[in-house]
């Protein structure tokens, strides 16, 4: 059986893994992302987290990456993560290092990827699916082909706009549904609400801390009018905004993972009901998921990718070696 | 050169036309669409038409139709524009009287795949198309693949929701683009003005006929102010969803088509400033073009689906015979 090496790279931590065809993780490391240091040290870190689990036996990499990149040049554009990481060549940079194929992936298409390949969305020809934490993304699987784009940015659904007079975004675009329904976005209406006066149960709930969407959620679940309102209205605008998807997409599947998918009844039945007002009948009775392979789905997809990799049909097959 | 037949089959006419793998149209009848007949009559006008520039070398055929379909089962589902015409299996009552090899394909999407084979999108791996008139459709063309989804009803961008709380659309649901947009709701806005004493200049440019778009257009160009208005709106809310497709295509190109296409600057300055506030750099640049084929795109189409058909690799490639 094929092995190939799976990188998840992300602001806080790089996690490496050697990774078999059928999807079964059979060593992995993780180092801390030097995320303020140079391009150099965060190739070491890399090297060093892949070198812990390489036998020899692989074949090829890839790496989940922050946006945005272009995977047709194989380079990091300009990750919020990374500042240091401006147009860097990873591909080339770390085939150099590794001596093996190498390709770079968006992490939320590698999700994707990951529950189409090995998770919730097997064995379906169109599934789309969405991660929902701190922000939104999202990756598309049409005709057995994940749909990345001209340089791998697609299904940027969380700055997809559901109202052009909208509350701003931490993109600085209005209404996008990151603003509703992510926890960045339920964090902004909750120190909204807070400074009307309302919420008193939201800062009962923070005890001290920061606000997050976790505590926004528990103070709904004590009665919190204010709590109650923020995670109805983050629950039914993903719903809209997966409505669209499901008219764009016709689509068999949709999977979700992230965060939010923690968030329990109050976020989730306005989501459902959302669906069922904004979409057309003969869209209509998808069926909609959450993730199987959690934290790993980035993981597993730089895996699927890597698999791919060494295929000759890199963007026109599902065929796996 | 091989030859195929090529059908738009609409609610008024149905087109028909003998073309060749090069796109060029070597004949073509018209006959109307006997819309609210029987099935039965409606395969004999069909029938007539295509009859009518057959010469025998032809060696497919393909219908652009209208939706709601199912390009697997080769059905109608229940096209509003052909009462009758509940799940009639199209494409095997067809394939019996002309001994054809034949597909079915959503008239968007037939007009999608005509502009990427043979007028502005073509030479490009990833394209979006956009039909703005009476109605809002669209197709999308993406490494290379048409994006039919799981039925041949994708991208029904005319129904993606710009304002969950928005004016109703046509299909029932709220604040939909095509409610915005297109024809129909810029007519349904201009007798709400004038409900509410407004749009004197619009009654006045219908001079006694019923509202239409261009009607609406043409007192806007006369300076009343509620048409202004309306166009604007209307163009500003086709920005915002398409800024919404960029995000989640990024695509090379996007190509539109349609009668809003004669809307001029009141309709198009607005769109293209709507663009550029509500899309995120990485995404901004894209080239927005107008269609080159215009009413024959659904036809050339239907063409481009007929001689896929013969092709092995039907949804994975762009290669023609």
């Amino acid at each position: 059986v094929r092995q190939v090496i799976a990188v998840d790279m992300g602001g806080t931590n790089i996690r490496a893994a050697r990774v078999d065809a059928t999807g079964v993780i059979l060593a992995r490391h993780t180092v801390p992302t030097p995320a303020s240091a140079s391009v150099e040290i965060g190739l070491d870190a890399l090297t060093e987290a892949i070198s812990a689990v390489r036998d020899g036996s692989e074949d090829a990499a890839a790496i989940a990456c922050p946006g945005p990149l272009d995977t047709v040049r194989g380079t990091l554009v300009s990750p919020p993560q990374l500042p240091a990481w401006r147009d860097v060549p990873l591909e080339r940079l770390l085939e150099e290092r590794l001596l093996l194929p190498t390709h770079i992936i968006n992490h939320a298409s590698a999700a994707a990827l990951g529950e189409w390949t090995f998770g919730a969305g097997r064995g379906t020809a169109h599934m789309v699916y969405i991660i929902a934490g701190t922000g939104i993304g999202g990756g598309a699987v049409a005709h057995g082909t994940l749909i990345e784009g001209r340089a791998g940015m697609a299904l940027e659904f969380g700055h997809t706009c559901l109202d052009p007079h909208g509350p701003i975004c931490g993109c600085g675009l209005l209404g996008c549904v990151e603003a509703y329904s992510a926890g960045a976005g339920i964090t902004r209406r909750a120190h909204e609400a807070i400074a009307r006066g309302e919420g008193a149960g939201i800062t009962e709930a923070a005890a001290g801390e920061a606000i997050t969407g976790e505590s926004v959620a528990r103070a709904a679940r004590t009665g919190d009018a204010a709590a109650v309102q923020i995670i109805a209205t983050a629950g039914e605008m993903l719903g809209v905004g997966v409505a669209n998807l499901l008219h764009l997409f016709d689509t068999e599947k949709v999977v979700i993972g992230g965060g939010m998918t923690r968030m329990g009844p109050r976020y989730w039945e306005p989501f459902m009901i959302a669906i069922a007002r904004h979409t057309l009948l003969p869209y209509a009775g998808v069926p909609i998921v959450f993730s199987e392979l959690g934290d790993n789905a980035g993981l597993l997809g730089a895996a699927s990718r890597a698999l791919i990799l060494r295929s000759d049909a890199l963007h026109t097959s599902n065929a796996m070696p």
